[in-house]
C-alpha cells in the first residue's frame, strides 16, 4: 500500500500485467486464464484500487500452491433460465469465475433485456468497480455484489461478526463524461484499510469500528477484538444482510459463520458467492438519449454549490478515473516493500522479476 | 402521526379500508381501483408505516380533486422484452400502478427467473415493502426502489437538494420464521420523521441534518434551510444517486431538478419512476431448502451477544411484523386529529365516516 514514508517505484501497467501472468503460468495455471486473472488484477492497480491489484498476488499464489485454489476450473452452468444461471465456479479464483458470469450475464441480457447470474465456489475476485463496468460495452448497466471472504461486522447491536463487508458496485455510462461508478462496501471503511493504520500506528477515525462495549475504537492495532461499523447504523446492516443473503445463501455459497477467512485460511474451499445483473438500456430508452441524460445527471451534481472548505461535487467513481489517466500516463506507484517481496516470489518461481 | 400527548383511537383494517375506498370512489376513482389503493395504504398502516397509511388520505384526495392525480388511468406497457418492461402509468397513483407493475414482473420472472419492470408517468405509492413482499407468495424475492417526491438532499459536499431520499426495499422469504424485509431510505432519516420533529417542537438528533455551513441542525423548524445526510456520507449519496436513475432516468421518469414536489404542488404531473425486481428462487436452488436456510440466517442473527443495554438482534421488517401482530388483534390507532381531519373529508364527500 502506498506510504508517504515509503519510496514509490513506477511500472506499466503493461509491466505489472505481464509479470503477473508468469507468476501464475510458473504456478500451474493455464496460461489464458492467467492472463484473466492479470487482467482483472491490473485493472485494480490502474484504477487505484491497490489492495485489490498486484498488492494481492503473493497471497493468492501462496493458496494456489497450498491447493485453497484450483488451478483448472471447470467453471460451468448448473442451473439456467432464460435471464438467470447458477454458476459453479469450481474453486477457480474469482477474477475468472466473474468474467465468465458476465459473460454469461451479457449474453442473456441481449435477449432479455435483463439477468442476474449467480455463482458459487467462485473466491475472492478483487475490486468490485471492475465487474460492473464490464456491461458498458455492451450498451448495458452493470451491477455486482459479493460476500466478502472474512467477517468483522456484527449484525447491529451484536458483538459476533457474522457478516462482512459485502460490497455493491454498480456502473452506469455516460456519452462524454465518465461512467458513474459506485464500488461500495456496507461497512463505513474496509478491514483493509484498518490493517494499514495498523501497519503505520496512525489512528483510526471515530466511527470506523466499536470495542465489545460500543465506544468507539481509534486503536487500529486492538482491531481484532473490535467491529467494522456498518453505513447508517440498521441500514447498513440490513444491507449487508441483504447482499449476503442473495449474493451467497441463494447460490448455495457461503454465508454468515460459514465464510472462510481466505488469508487466515490456505487450503480450505471458500465456497465465495457473487451475483452479477447485466441491464440492457436498449430495454428502456435509446441508449444515445440516455447516455446523453446521464452526462446532463454528471453535469447537474457537479453544478451544485458546496459546503464551506468543499473544492466541487464529486462523482461515484471520480477517483477511479483520475487514477486511470494519471497512472496510464504515469505508470503504476508500488511500494519498495512490495517490490521487494516480488522479487522473492520471481526467484522463487525462476521467472523474470518485474524490474 | 401518534404523539404520546394525543390519544389514540383504534380502528379495524377493514374499517380503515372500507372507509378510504369510499373516499375514493366518492372522488371520481372506479370502485376496484379505489380497493387497491385502499388495500396498499391500509397495508402501510397495518405494518406501522404510519406515514403511508390513512395519513396520506387528505393529501391524496386534494391532489384528485384538483386534477394533479389521473382517476382513470390507462396503465401500460410501452416497451417489452421477455424479462423486461417501461410501464406507463398515465398519472395514476402509485399503489394501483405498481401494483400492475409487480403482477407483470411475476409473471414474467415465472418464465425467466428475473424480471425488471420500470414505470414512468407513476406517482407517490407508500410504504415500499408492501410492494417487495407482493412476489413472495409466488416463492419469489422482491426488490423495490423508488425516486422520492421531493429533493430534500444534496450531493456529498454540496449544498443544493437535488436528491431525494430514494428508498429501497427488499423482502426475503423465511420457512417458520417471517420473511426479511428491508425498507429503508438512503438517508439517515425521512424527512417526514424532521416534520413530526417540527410539529412537536423537540430537536432532532446530530446526525439527522445539518446547515448550509455543514453543522449538525437539530432545530427542525429551521428544517427548510437544511439538509438530510445519507448514510455513511458520500455511499449513501452514491446509492440515492444510483437509485435515482435506474427508478428515474431509465425510465423516462423525473430525476434531479426535475422532480416535483406533489405536497408543495398540487396539479403538476410528478412524473415519478420506480422500478421492482422479481426473482424466482427455483432458479437457483429448491424453495424449500432456501426458506429453511433463511430461517437459520434469521436464527443466527438473533443468537448474537449484544452490547450493553441492547436487548436482542433485531432483524430487518421486525418491527413491521410486530405491528401487523399487533394492529391486527387490538386495531390500528389514529390520533385525535387526523381523525377530526377524516370527519371533514367525509362530510366534504358525502360519505360514511370512519366512526
Amino acid at each position: 500500500m502506498p506510504d508517504d514514508a515509503n519510496p514509490m517505484q513506477r511500472f506499466s501497467r503493461t509491466a505489472i500485467e505481464d509479470f503477473m501472468q508468469r507468476c501464475f503460468v510458473a504456478t500451474g495455471v493455464p496460461s489464458d486464464d492467467a492472463g484473466t486473472i492479470a487482467h482483472f488484477m491490473a485493472e485494480s492497480d490502474i484504477m487505484g484500487k491497490d489492495s485489490h491489484g498486484i498488492f494481492r498476488l503473493p497471497g493468492y499464489l501462496k493458496r494456489f500452491q497450498a491447493g485453497g485454489f484450483n488451478k483448472t476450473p471447470n467453471i460451468r452452468v448448473e442451473e439456467e433460465r432464460t435471464a438467470t444461471a447458477l454458476v459453479d465456479g469450481d474453486n477457480g479464483l474469482g477474477h475468472l469465475v466473474i468474467k465468465y458470469c458476465a459473460d454469461l450475464a451479457i449474453k442473456k441480457a441481449k435477449q432479455t433485456g435483463v439477468s442476474w447470474v449467480g455463482v458459487h465456489h467462485s473466491n475472492h475476485a478483487g475490486a468490485a468497480g471492475a465487474y460492473a463496468m464490464l456491461p458498458l460495452a455492451h450498451d448495458m448497466i452493470g451491477l455486482y455484489v459479493a460476500v466478502g471472504s472474512a467477517n468483522h461486522l456484527p449484525p447491529w447491536g451484536g458483538t459476533k461478526s457474522l457478516l462482512s463487508t459485502n460490497p455493491i458496485a454498480v456502473a452506469v455510462p455516460g456519452m462524454e463524461e465518465d461512467p458513474i461508478l459506485l464500488d461500495m462496501a456496507t461497512t463505513v471503511t474496509s478491514y483493509g484499510k484498518v490493517k494499514v493504520h495498523a501497519q503505520r500506528g496512525i489512528p483510526m477515525p471515530e466511527g470506523w469500528m466499536i470495542d465489545g462495549d460500543g465506544n468507539p475504537m481509534t486503536d487500529a492495532s486492538l482491531s481484532d477484538s473490535g467491529y467494522l461499523l456498518p453505513i447508517g447504523g440498521p441500514k447498513g446492516y440490513g444491507l449487508a444482510l441483504i447482499f449476503g443473503i442473495l449474493a451467497g445463501t441463494l447460490n448455495g455459497a457461503a454465508f454468515g459463520k460459514d465464510v472462510v477467512d481466505m488469508n487466515a485460511d490456505q487450503t480450505s474451499v471458500t465456497n465465495t458467492g457473487q451475483f452479477i445483473i447485466a441491464l440492457d438500456i436498449a430495454a428502456f430508452m435509446d441508449v444515445d438519449e440516455f447516455k446523453r441524460q446521464i452526462d446532463d445527471v454528471v453535469r447537474l451534481m457537479r453544478s451544485s454549490p458546496t459546503l464551506p472548505g468543499v473544492e466541487s461535487v464529486r462523482m461515484p467513481g471520480e477517483g477511479s478515473f483520475a487514477a486511470i489517466a494519471e497512472r496510464t500516463a504515469n505508470g503504476i506507484p508500488l511500494p519498495v516493500p512490495l517490490l521487494d517481496n516480488l522479487r522473492n516470489v520471481a526467484g522463487e518461481l525462476n521467472v523474470a522479476p518485474l524490474d
